[in-house]
C-alpha cells in the first residue's frame, strides 16, 4: 500500500516536473519550406520566395517566453537564404539573429537550418529575408507575441488583427541589385505597388508592360479586406517592410488610438493618419464606431519621395456587407509628400506609457555621431556613415570574433564622428574621400552608448531622405529628435529621459538628427542600418561588437562560408 | 678553376631540371569574376552571368599537357556557382569536374574556388556552369588545346577560329526553372534568339514586348563577323551550347570539311550544312575560295523542333570589304525541321580517321539499355530513364562515397534495362509508374559497358525529341545508331567495331536509338545526362561510379555543403 502511494506519488511529481513547464513556456515548431513561385499579388505575375506557398509567409503567433522553433529548408534552386526575426533581441542566442554575414553563413540550397529562440516579451515584431535583396522577393511574415494568462495590456479591444505594408517592384530583385552595382548607376524608380498584407493593383493598363503578365481579375489581388463587426473595438498591429517607401496609413472616417509601438506600451494618442517606416510597427485601435451599412477605404500612401506610385488600398468592411463591395467615396488622398512638420510630430509624440517606463540611464559612457550620406566611390554611387560606405564580409563577423579570424575583415574602426564643424549638411556631399569598409565599432560591454543619427543632403540638390534605422540585439530609448545639424552642447540639453519609448527602429528625418540611447548589454554582434533594402546594400550600415567574449560555444550550423568553412567542431 | 666549373655545371643542371619542364607543361593561370551584368546580346538587355564583364566568357587557350588553373572568384548577390570542363576527362582529378552535386559542392558569393587540372589531350572543348541552370544565363567559354610543338594534326590549315553557338531566352533562368517545377508545368517556349559566338538579334518591332528593353543599334548585338583573307583556309572550331535547340550551321557558298569531332581527329567528309546539338563540337576546314568582293551569310537554323526562333546569323567576312557590310543575298533558308534522315546520315559518317583509330573492346561486360521517356510524376511533368527520373542529392556522390556517407543517397541502383517486349515506342508514354531517385550505377572498374539510349514518344502525339546525351570523365566509342526500337539479338552485330569515332555527346535521333561503349578506366562518380538544360533539370540523367575506391584523398575546398559540412581535415 505504501509503495504504491509512493509509485503515485512520483508520478505525480513528474507530472508537475515535466509538464507545468510545458504550460507556461511552450515551443512553437513551424516547418517552413522557401522556394521561388509566380505570384500576382498586384494582379501582375512575377516570381516570389515563398514560405510554404505564401507570401506574406506563416504569421507566428506565440505567448511571451515560448521558445520559437522554425525548421527552415531552402528549397530555392541555386540561391542561400537567412531570416532575421525582427525585434526578437536573441539574448543568450546571438547566433539565431539570421542576418547573413552578421551572425550566420547563409543557408544552402536543400539544406535545413534550425532557428530556436525565445520571445520573451509580448508585442508586434517582424520577420524577413536578411541576405542580398531577398526581402524585397516576398519572404516576409508577422511576429505576434501575446501577455502571459492573466496579464493584460494597459488598453482594451475586442479583436486582434495584422498586416503588413509593402511596396512591390516588378523587376527582380537581381535586376535591382545588378543596376545598383553598375557604373554607371541603373535606379530602378518607384515601386510600382504598395501591398497591404501581400495585396494590391497594379493598373493592366500601363502602357509599355510586357503582354500577358498582368490580369485585372487575378484572385490573389483581390484588396485585403479587414472585416469588423459594428460598435467593436480592434487592435490592428501594422508593420511595414517595405523596400523603399515611407508611408502615410489611413482609414477612412476612423481615428486611430496608437498604442504600441516596436513592442512598447505608448501613451495613447489619436491619430488620422499613422506614419510608418520599413522595419516599424505599431498597434493602433480602431472603433468600428461608422455607418454600418458600407465598407470604408484603408489607404497607405508614400511619402518622402515624390512617388509615382499609386496609393495602395485595402477595404475597412462591416460586417454583413460584402467584403468585395467598393466604399461609395474616393480614397483616402493622404498627406503631401513633402510635409516633414507632421511626420516630425508624429515621431516626437511617441512616449512611454506612463505604467511602462523603462527609465534610461541618465549619462552615457560614448557618444557616436553618424553622418549620413550619398558618394560617390570608385565610380559606384554608395551610401557613408562618417564616410565610411559598410560592406559585409564573407565570414560572419560572430565567428570570426568567437574562432580569432580577425584577419577576415577590417580592424580598424570606422570614426566616432565627422568634421562636424566644416561640413554643410544642406549642400551636395562634398565628401569625395568616402571609403569602403566591413570595420566594426567595439562597444565596451555593460555601457551606455549614445547614437546621433545626423542626416544631409544627397547627390542631389534640394534632397535629403527619410532613413528608418534598424537595431539588431536592442531597444533603444529614443531621446530626441530635431532639425538642421546635432548641437553637441545644447541639444543633448533637451533630451527626454522621462519617459521615451523604446523602440527598435527610428526614422531620421530629412535634414534632421535623432538621438538614441541604448545599454551595450546583449553579448554577440549586431547590425545597426538603414533598412531600406538599396541603402544597406549601398552601405548605409554599421556593425556593433559587445561583450562576446562571454558568447557561448557557437553551434556548428550557422557554419559553413568564408574562412569559417573548415572548422574542428 | 674547377670549382668554378663545377658551379656552372649545377647551374646548369638546375636550369635543365627546373626549367625544361616549365616549357614542356605549362601552369595557365586564369583569374575569373563570376558576377551578374546587364547585356544585350540579342539588342534586349537582360541579365547575364558573366567572366571578368564577358559572355562568352575568356577562352583557354592552351598546349596538351599543360595544368590550367582558374581562380574563380564568386561575385554573384547570393547565389552559388559552379562550373563544368566540358570535354576534359579529370583522370586522377575527378573532384575538378564541377558537376554540383556530383563532384562538389556549390561555390559560395565572395569564395574562390581553385580549379586545377590537365589537358591532357589536343582539341576543341568547352566549359560551363553546371548548378541550376546558369549556363543558359551566359556562364560558359571555350577551350582549345593545341599539340605538343613538333607534332601536327592530319588536316592543314592556315588559321585557327571557334565560335559557339548558344541559344537565348529572354525569361531569366528562374523564371523558367520555377516554370518547369510548377503544376501545372509552365513551358517558358521556344528561346527568343540564336547566338553566334554571344551575338544575336531579336527583332525589336515584335508586339507586346516590355517597352524600353530592346534596342535594334545596341553595338553588343553586332553581328559576329569572321574576317578570312582570300584564298586562305580556316579551321572553324564549332561548339554548341545551346539551352534547348538542334542547330544546322552553314555558310552560305561554302563547303565545310568535317575533321574533328569532341576533341578525335574524324575521317575527313564534307557537308554543306553541319548538324551540331548541344555539348558537341566540331572542327571544320574551310576554304575562302568565293568571290572575295562581298561578304557571306553564316546561318544557324533550330532543326528536329518546329521552332519560331529565327535563324541565327553571322558574317564570312572576306577581307578587305566591311565586317559589317550584309552579304548582297537572302540568307540560307537551312534544311527542313522534321527530316531525321540527312541528321541520322551525318552521325553515321562520322568516323575516327583511319590513323588515329582507337579500336574498342570486341565485346562489353555489361549492357544497360536506357528509355528515355517523358512522364508525369506526383503531378510535375519530368523526363526518366526506364522510369526512374533523376534527381541530384545535397552531398555530392563523390564525397559520399569516399567519406562513407551513403545515407545521403538512395542506394538502389536504377534498372539496367526496361520492359522491351511490352513496351510501344512509338505511342504516348503509358508507364504512368515513373518514380524519381538519386540512385547511381556501380560500374565494375576497368570494365566495358554498353549503353543504349533508347528514344520514344513523349507525353505529345507523333512526338519523339532528339536529345544530345553527354557523359562526364570519359569518351565513348559511337558503335551504332538506328531507327525504332534496339534489337538486342541483332542491332550488335552491326555495330561498328573497327573505326567508331570517340565522342563525349551523342545524339539520340527521335524514335532511334544510338549505342556507346566505353571503359569504366576513370575513378570517380561521373554524370551522364541530356545536354538540354531543362531537361537534366527534369530528371534526364544518371550517374555512374567506377573505382571510387582508387581515388586519392579528396580536397577539402569540393567540401561544405549538404553533410559534406562538418567535416574535420
Amino acid at each position: 500500500m505504501v509503495t504504491r502511494f509512493l509509485k503515485l506519488f512520483v508520478i505525480a511529481c513528474c507530472v508537475v516536473v515535466f509538464f507545468v513547464p510545458l504550460v507556461e513556456a511552450r515551443v512553437r515548431l513551424y516547418k517552413w519550406k522557401v522556394k521561388y513561385e509566380f505570384k500576382s499579388p498586384d494582379c501582375y505575375r512575377k516570381l516570389a520566395i515563398t514560405i510554404n506557398g505564401r507570401t506574406p509567409g506563416p504569421s507566428i503567433v506565440a505567448q511571451q517566453g515560448d521558445t520559437i522553433v522554425v525548421e527552415l529548408k531552402n528549397s530555392l534552386l541555386t540561391e542561400n537564404v537567412a531570416i532575421h526575426w525582427h525585434g526578437i533581441r536573441q539574448i543568450g542566442t546571438p547566433w539565431m539573429d539570421g542576418t547573413e554575414g552578421v551572425t550566420q553563413c547563409p543557408i544552402l540550397p536543400g539544406d535545413t537550418f534550425v532557428y530556436r529562440f525565445v520571445v520573451d516579451r509580448p508585442g508586434t515584431y517582424l520577420y524577413h529575408a536578411h541576405y542580398g535583396m531577398q526581402r524585397e522577393a516576398g519572404l516576409y511574415g508577422s511576429i505576434r507575441v501575446s501577455l502571459p494568462d492573466g496579464e493584460s495590456e494597459p488598453f482594451v479591444y475586442d479583436y486582434d488583427r495584422s498586416i503588413i505594408l509593402t511596396d512591390w517592384y516588378h523587376k527582380s530583385t537581381y535586376e535591382q541589385a545588378a543596376g545598383l552595382s553598375s557604373i554607371p548607376f541603373v535606379w530602378v524608380g518607384e515601386p510600382q505597388s504598395i501591398l497591404i498584407q501581400g495585396k494590391g493593383k497594379f493598373n493592366c493598363n500601363t502602357p509599355g508592360i510586357e503582354a500577358g503578365l498582368c490580369n485585372a481579375t487575378h484572385p490573389e489581388c483581390v484588396p485585403y479586406a479587414l472585416t469588423v463587426v459594428p460598435g467593436k473595438t480592434y487592435r490592428l498591429r501594422i508593420g511595414s517592410l517595405t523596400a523603399l517607401s515611407a508611408l502615410s496609413f489611413e482609414i477612412e472616417g476612423h481615428n486611430m488610438t496608437v498604442v504600441e509601438a516596436d513592442g512598447h506600451n505608448v501613451e495613447p494618442f489619436v491619430v488620422k493618419n499613422l506614419f510608418i517606416y520599413s522595419g516599424e510597427t505599431y498597434s493602433v485601435l480602431i472603433r468600428a464606431d461608422q455607418d454600418p451599412s458600407r465598407n470604408y477605404w484603408a489607404s497607405a500612401k508614400v511619402v518622402s519621395r515624390n512617388s509615382t506610385t499609386p496609393n495602395g488600398l485595402a477595404i475597412l468592411n462591416y460586417y454583413p456587407n460584402h467584403p468585395r463591395r467598393n466604399p461609395p467615396t474616393i480614397p483616402p488622398v493622404g498627406p503631401n509628400w513633402d510635409d516633414v512638420r507632421p511626420r516630425m510630430a508624429q515621431s516626437q509624440a511617441i512616449k512611454a506609457h506612463h505604467d511602462f517606463v523603462h527609465s534610461p540611464p541618465q549619462t552615457s559612457d560614448r557618444v557616436i555621431v553618424m553622418l549620413n550620406t550619398q558618394n560617390r566611390i570608385n565610380g559606384n554611387v554608395r551610401w557613408s556613415v562618417n564616410n565610411v560606405s559598410f560592406n559585409l564580409p564573407h565570414t560572419p563577423y560572430l565567428i570570426a570574433y568567437k574562432h580569432n579570424l580577425l584577419h577576415t575583415f577590417e580592424q580598424r574602426p570606422p570614426p566616432d564622428g565627422y568634421d562636424s564643424a566644416n561640413y554643410d549638411i544642406f549642400s551636395v556631399a562634398s565628401n569625395v574621400n568616402a571609403t569602403t569598409s566591413n570595420g566594426t565599432y567595439r562597444l565596451k560591454f555593460n555601457t551606455t552608448v549614445d547614437i546621433i543619427l545626423q542626416n544631409a543632403n544627397t547627390m542631389n540638390r534640394n534632397n535629403s531622405e527619410t532613413h528608418p534605422w534598424h537595431l539588431h540585439g536592442h531597444d533603444f530609448w529614443v531621446v530626441g529628435y530635431g532639425s538642421g545639424k546635432f548641437d553637441m552642447v545644447n541639444d543633448p540639453k533637451n533630451y527626454n529621459l522621462v519617459n521615451p519609448i523604446m523602440k527598435n527602429t527610428v526614422a531620421v528625418h530629412p535634414y534632421g538628427w535623432t538621438a538614441l540611447r541604448f545599454r551595450a548589454d546583449n553579448p554577440g554582434v549586431w547590425a545597426f542600418h538603414c533598412h531600406i533594402e538599396s541603402h544597406f546594400y549601398m552601405g548605409m550600415g554599421v556593425v556593433f561588437e559587445e561583450g562576446v567574449e562571454r558568447v557561448r560555444k557557437l553551434p556548428t550550423s550557422i557554419m559553413g562560408c568564408g574562412d569559417a568553412k573548415v572548422h574542428r567542431p
